[in-house]
């Protein structure tokens, strides 16, 4: 086994994932990357994650085709209705335990070439609508994997969430400061050829960059006050 | 939300998970099942599968395709290798991680459909060999359900295991309490027409069903004694 340091970091091609392994490279560790590709609309999202991948030098990448969520998981992510509804008492935008199998197949990556860190962008402002991504949940799925691999007897793989008491604006500090090229990351929930402006996901990204004091270089379809 | 119990059964296709399936059947609860594909050989555990849902009269059957696995995940079940070896310190049938990716799909369906329970055919046999099976492994799955779900604030999913307690020969007898049809089961490790006898799989049923006093009725390669 390789005695240096393996983490593999779940990328999904928005800015938050990315700061997330720039951060992980630049502590020095061998970077592997996971994308999850199971909406079509974020086609634009998986390209941006390889771009992402070569410029931050990876080891290796792989896009892992989760394609069934969309057959047994009801959310507006994984469908063509609007995405500020609610399904059930729950965001539209959750999608059911979808952290518990991203996070497994992880593992299994991790348990196999020996990784030391699975990584995930989540930071503090996911924890209202994603009961998946809070420190408690990673807190029980470490311990879920300290007990449930064999790995987890002599060299656990724990999950580093290093965005987890941020919000969007100190994600665009950090993103600097590490030196992320953002113009590489996608986060419209569109899958145009530019990005809207207008989603949740862009009017919450321009506002950070706005707060950071720094433009955003992804060219969007409106011009951008 | 239908004031009927639900429950999803992982449905191997092997005995274990008939008599799980079965078991299920008896509490009169609506049954929905999940075979995971994921190894070639297994083709023909897949086919037993389904046709033990058209035996049990499940609502809705989903045969999942996992071949990522394959890809990511060492193990000797996933190659052609011979079973019996060990990789890295762990029995080489071990797949790392798989039942936290296999629960993960299954409460994505759970949460969705309004599933009350998901039951798995694990025998305190296979504590030894996977981390991943254990009580104390499914008591943490089920409080990361618990808190990682929004369903888990009102109605938590729970995994079960009805057979963990059990060794072959009791599973075999209950089987027959239950009226599993055993013929419609898939032990052997070979996916050939007919099972071999002579793996492990096959070993542990023929030796089990000769202690419960029963004649398996599945077609061996071998005039079996």
């Amino acid at each position: 086994m390789s005695k240096e340091t393996k983490a593999i970091v779940l990328l999904s091609g928005g800015l938050d994932s990315a700061v997330t392994l720039w951060w992980a490279k630049r502590k020095g560790w061998r970077l592997y990357t996971i994308t999850f590709n199971y909406y079509q609309r974020h086609r634009r999202e998986v390209d941006s994650a390889e771009k992402l991948t070569k410029a931050a030098d990876v080891v290796e990448h792989k896009v892992i085709d989760v394609q069934y969520l969309k057959e047994i998981a009801d959310s507006t992510l994984l469908k063509e209705a609007s995405l500020n509804i609610e399904i059930k008492d729950r965001p539209g935008i959750y999608v059911p335990a979808r952290n518990t199998v991203f996070y497994g197949i992880a593992a299994s990556w991790a348990e196999t070439i020996e990784a030391r860190w699975i990584i995930g962008g989540h930071n503090r402002m996911d924890f209202k609508q994603f009961p998946d991504s809070t420190p408690e949940y990673f807190s029980l799925f470490n311990r879920l994997l300290r007990i449930g691999t064999w790995i987890g007897r002599k060299r656990p793989i724990r999950i580093l969430t290093p965005l987890s008491k941020m919000n969007k604006v100190q994600i665009v500090r950090l993103g600097l400061k590490v030196g992320v090229p953002f113009e590489l990351t996608w986060s419209c929930y569109m899958g145009r050829e530019r990005a809207c402006g207008s989603c949740q996901a862009c009017r919450i990204r321009l506002n950070a960059f706005e707060k950071a004091g720094v433009k955003d270089l992804v060219e969007y379809e409106l011009p951008i006050p």
